[in-house]
């Protein structure tokens, strides 16, 4: 649907319950605050949920009380899959009446979905839904937004940034966002726990293909060790693509059962399609997939899938 | 002087020497080249000069090459100061007809200075002066002036950073910067040394004073080991002061008969009174001393001294 459509439909609508995705990060969270302040403005009863406690550098985004009433209406913020709503939130994956996304993988699981694959991220086109409903965001929308824009974007660093990006991120700053601050708290400043978990990811690197590819894994046991939570891992998955020659950066995520793989893509190499053959999917440069495997096949079984491709596009 | 000031006395001159900082970085060469490449589509002679060799990550901003001629007409970009020559432009330092800088600290050293303090990058003063020499930037242009502007910011992180900035940005991206592209060369990729090397002063964190004050080493056997070469150091020595609720940090860099010590400060603790302990001296926040003993014992001195300095600051 349109962002006309999606305005005329939230304009209609009262008792708007906002979700967000699991493992909760600066977008779906910025996106789903920025909703309901404005919805707020509006005069409209908005609550956000999140079946994760959300990490301390995003409290800044909180309203002083969240009010609690039965909703009417549901909302899926940056929710590409109903899987991402998590145990708390799960029991909402049949009901969701709108989604606003920005993953070429959403599955369209809800009633109507407001989808826009070239968004750098869903804040990108919240700031849009707010402007169509006629709302003049205020600061906090603007901090939210922009909190939005600079954690999917690694602060204006990724190959989704577009023009368009930055000129969003220059008008919320005229609306008050405080970047500075906003930057420094979600990307200057780490945790003892993320400083020891990067120690122990970095022990755990792996090359290939003659340094083309490169794994990292963070298991249960280096979480037991650092005493990281799952909110101070943010980040850890670009390390393997960042390093010089590398084509596909990997990062493997112990879970129940075997490993969450994340793979990150230099051009040519399409990374939805290396996770495809294990049943996951996402974008050309940063996808998704899991192997229930246990840690050594998993990373062979990834490789050699991550090889042929190098092979395929001639790298 | 203004901008219009600056492009009309520009716009008359022919043979123009364009003259960057030593050390370059960025915006100095991204600001130079911009200036160059807009002269050259104006039809005129230009050439640009720097006493230290062109880093290879800034390589895809020369031309194939820079003609000879003598200078009618000298112009300074980036340089506070003609100490920041370096030796082989030192020849220029009493003949510099125009300077365009950003820094506050100019000393004012030009016939004529193009001065905007609260410009966050050089480059972001030079695409006006482009613009108002009547010249229509091409992509060439528009890599110059984002390299300035990326590499000044730390990628629009910094507290420079205004929306004037990323509007800038988001206007050289629609004229063909490839952003992406830069931002990889510029932040994203690391040499497999110098991950190799963040790894081995990761294992060499020690925190004291209950996680207060924290040290990392760099020994001559770590890059022995991991091949790092000298510009591959950069930034490392700010890990431990990005820890959260580090008063101090410190950096440990073995050299011939000792540790050269970086010491970093939040407020309150006087860093260069910390190192005056050893000969030392500095800034409040940042400051340096040599201590000639092996490792252990010159962290056991300088983890003391610091303690002290923390006990008398109550923290």
């Amino acid at each position: 649907m349109t962002v006309q459509q999606a305005c005329e439909y939230l304009m209609g609508q009262d008792e708007i319950l906002i979700l967000c995705h699991q493992s909760p990060d600066g977008d779906t969270l910025g996106s789903g605050f920025g909703l309901y302040y404005a919805l707020r403005a509006m005069g409209k009863q908005a609550k956000v949920a999140c079946s994760d406690p959300i990490p301390h550098q995003f409290s800044f985004l909180l309203p002083e009380q969240l009010p609690d009433f039965a909703p009417q209406c549901v909302v899926a913020v940056d929710i590409a899959d109903t899987q991402l709503l998590g145990s708390k939130l799960s029991c909402w994956a049949d009901q969701v009446d709108l989604c606003i996304d920005h993953h070429p993988s959403n599955r369209g699981y809800a009633q109507r979905t407001l989808l826009r694959a070239e968004a750098a991220a869903t804040a990108e086109i919240m700031i849009e839904v707010i402007h169509g409903m006629g709302v003049k965001p205020d600061k906090k929308i603007a901090d939210c937004i922009y909190t939005g824009l600079c954690t999917d974007t690694g602060c204006f660093q990724y190959s989704n940034v577009t023009s368009h990006t930055l000129r969003i991120a220059a008008d919320m700053i005229d609306l008050g966002a405080d970047a500075y601050r906003i930057n420094r708290r979600m990307f200057g400043v780490k945790s003892k726990a993320r400083i020891a978990m990067e120690r122990e990811v970095l022990d755990s690197l792996v090359y290939a293909m003659d340094g083309r590819i490169a794994v990292i894994a963070v298991t249960g046991e280096m979480l037991a060790r650092t005493g990281a939570q799952e909110s101070e891992l943010d980040g850890l998955s670009s390390i393997p693509r960042e390093i010089e020659g590398v084509k596909v950066g990997i990062t493997l995520r112990e879970k129940e059962g075997g490993f969450k793989v994340s793979l990150r893509t230099v051009e040519k190499i399409d990374a939805s399609q290396i996770c495809a053959v294990f049943g996951g999917g996402g974008h050309a440069r940063a996808a998704g997939c899991f192997i229930p495997e246990p840690l050594e096949q998993c990373r062979d079984k990834i490789i050699q899938a991550a090889q042929a491709a190098c092979k395929e596009a001639g790298l």
